[in-house]
């Protein structure tokens, strides 16, 4: 596998990779997986059939969770190649900085057609001290379904860790 | 059940009752619903210890999810309160309106704790021809873990029918 086609959610320490949306632990979640594409980052995934919000139509809460889980990787992505100056999987091996969701905003442009394979592509629009803000567009077929914003911001200390949870 | 008691999503036509995010006919959804209390909306949930995004916080998709249909439902309930003049379950035994997501906008206030029951509380804010705009918040054990707004649209005509699906 190069660089490029390894997940940035691949190389999560295992202690935080329970995510529903992205962990590769969690056995009854989504999966979402976040990698590098000629310069932004890219998401496939195609629903299940359950996924539905109508007949024929994909479930909003979906694709919002796509675009979380996509945005806080792309952060992670993004942070990653401008410390360690390349796009993971690289010699060293280090996991990727983690990333928490701010604000999520989803416009829906046109109905989602369940069935083909959905396609998230995401740019990385400010990065500052502590946040990330990622803009994000869902085509299916080359047609734009959604756009959405994230705002990602670097993980509190103590989240994360299987042993304990964070104060509320 | 009094009126107040019976939830929106429990008066969707069959065919039009398969959402994953709130259909009481899809088995493998979550089955979200909404219903008056107090001249404002709630809808109440407990998550699956699977819907997590870190050890013992509730997933921000999770969360997205229970704010749009939510969100939807109160649009629904609202302008059935203003057509028909009660709140549901009323003696024309009428279906609600349909509404679908035009914009979906989640402020993360703090991590949600994962356990303990969630409650989201919307109010409507602005009723025009065609959109509703509702602001929601959830709440665990009294603290406001999240915030939202919902642009919702009244559904195209030939949507949400299980014949046929809407144009791409």
């Amino acid at each position: 596998m190069s660089a490029s086609d390894a997940a940035v959610q691949d190389r999560y320490p295992d202690e935080g990779a329970h995510c529903y949306g992205c962990g590769r632990l969690n056995p009854e979640g989504l999966r979402i997986r976040t990698r590098w594409d000629d310069g932004e980052t890219v998401c496939r995934f195609t629903p299940e059939p359950h996924h539905k919000a109508f007949p024929g139509v994909v479930y909003g809460g979906l694709i919002a969770s796509l675009f979380d889980c996509h945005g806080v990787g792309t952060a992670a992505a993004e942070i990653e190649r401008r410390e360690r100056g390349d796009e993971g999987g690289g010699p060293d091996g280090g996991a990727p900085p983690r990333f928490v969701t701010a604000s999520l905003q989803v416009d829906f442009v046109r109905p989602t057609p369940l069935g083909p394979e959905l396609e998230v592509r995401a740019q990385v629009r400010e990065v500052g001290e502590r946040k990330v803000v990622v803009d994000e567009t869902l085509t299916v077929e080359g047609d734009v379904c959604a756009r959405a914003t994230v705002v990602a911001v670097r993980m509190p200390e103590g989240m994360g860790r299987e042993a304990k949870a964070p104060s509320p």
